[in-house]
C-alpha cells in the first residue's frame, strides 16, 4: 500500500504499537485485543481500530488482532532493519541522559557520535559513544544526518545553521528555542516547560472521571 | 465561552502560542499575521486560523491579531496566575535538567520540590529546590498534585502506585516505561526513543519539500 495515504497522526503512533507488539512477541503471546492496546499504549480503542484499518489489519470479533502478522507489518513500514545513525549536539545533563539511554533496544536508531564546547570533553566517551569538539562537527559528521539538540537556548540558532549548512534532514530539538531551518529540513521540537503547562492545562480543564 | 468546546488538539497548542505572544509583547509588538506565528510555532496558518476562532479571535486581513488581545485571552484561559506547584521524583541526569530549567520564566508552573533514593542527595538543593529521600515522599509532598516521572524504568510502576494512593493529579512520564495508574489520574508519556524513532519515520515517509 502507498505509505503516504497513512495519517499523519496514525503514523505517529506507529513506533508506539511497534513497542508494545514487540515486548508481548517476547512474552509469546500470539493475538492481542484492541483493549488491551488500548490499556497498553493509552489511545483509546476505537482510535486503534481506525489506525490498524489503515493497514489492512481488521481485528476479527473475540480474538482480537494476530500479534506476529501486525510486527511484521509494523516492523516494514518502520523500516526496522535500516539502522538511522545520529548525532547528539550538547553533553549537559539532558545530552547525558540520552547518551546513557539505549535507543537500539527498541528500534534501529543509534547514536553514534556527541558534540560538545567543554574543551575537556572531546577524547571521551560515554557508554561507548565518542564525544568530539563542537568545531569539529563538520568534519566528524559523515554521511549522519540527524542530530539531537540539547544545547543552551542561545546556543540553538547557530548550530542549527551549521547542521543545516551540513545537508542535515532531521533536528529533534530538546532547547527551549525555537529553531528556523530552511525548507527540506525536518524538526521535531519537544520543550519541556510546554510539555509540563499542557498536562497542567489538561489537568484544569479536562478534568478525567476519577 | 464554554473551555470544553475547545478541541483537545486546539487546547494543547495553547501554551505555544501564548508563549511566542508573550515574547512579541515583551518586543513591543502590537499585532501579528497568522503567517509570522506559523513561521515562528511551526505550525501551518490555516490550523491558526481555525484554533484562534474557536477563541472568537478572527485577524483582520492586512492587518493580522492584535497581541494584546490574544494575549489577555491565552492569559486567562491557560490560569497563568495560579501557580502550580510540581514534584520531581528522580534526580539523575534527566532530572537534573528539569531542575535547571527555569519553568517559571514562561508560566506559572514550578518545581517546588524533588526526591531520589541516592541516601547522599537528601539536604542538598539545586538550583534552591530542595532534595528529599523517596522514602519521605508521603511525608513531604503537602498539595503538591502534578509529578516530573524521571527515575529509572524499573522504578517507574512502584513510584507510581505510591503517588496514586497519595493523590496525585497528574503525571509527566519521562521514563521508557509505560505506567498504568487508576482512573482520574491524567498520564502524560514522552519517550525519547519512540520521540527519536518517530522523526526518523517522518524523514523517511513523508520528506518535506527542500
Amino acid at each position: 500500500m502507498d505509505q503516504n495515504k497513512i495519517p499523519q497522526a496514525t503514523a505517529k503512533r506507529l513506533p508506539l504499537y511497534y513497542r508494545f507488539l514487540n515486548s508481548l512477541n517476547h512474552q509469546g503471546k500470539k493475538r492481542v485485543s484492541s483493549k488491551e492496546l488500548s490499556d497498553a499504549v493509552k489511545v483509546d480503542s476505537a482510535t486503534i481500530r481506525r489506525d490498524f484499518s489503515y493497514f489492512g489489519a481488521l481485528g476479527k470479533k473475540g480474538y482480537g488482532y494476530n500479534v506476529e502478522y501486525l510486527l511484521g507489518f509494523f516492523r516494514k513500514t518502520l523500516d526496522q532493519d535500516e539502522l538511522t545513525e545520529v548525532a547528539l549536539i550538547g553533553v549537559g545533563n539532558l545530552g547525558t541522559a540520552f547518551l546513557h539511554y539505549n535507543f537500539l533496544k527498541n528500534n534501529n536508531t543509534k547514536i553514534v557520535m556527541a558534540f560538545d564546547a567543554d574543551p575537556e570533553k572531546p577524547g571521551t566517551d560515554i557508554d561507548g559513544i565518542p564525544i568530539y569538539h563542537i568545531d569539529d562537527l563538520e568534519e566528524k559528521m559523515g554521511d549522519v544526518r540527524v542530530a539531537i539538540l540539547t544545547v543552551p537556548s542561545g546556543e540553538a540558532q547557530g548550530i542549527t545553521n551549521r547542521l543545516a549548512d551540513y545537508g542535515i534532514e532531521g533536528i529533534l530539538n530538546f532547547t527551549p528555542a525555537r529553531i528556523t531551518v530552511p525548507s527540506g529540513v525536518r524538526v521535531h521540537h519537544i520543550d519541556l516547560a510546554i510539555e509540563l503547562q499542557a498536562l497542567v492545562y489538561f489537568l484544569k480543564h479536562y478534568p478525567l472521571d476519577g
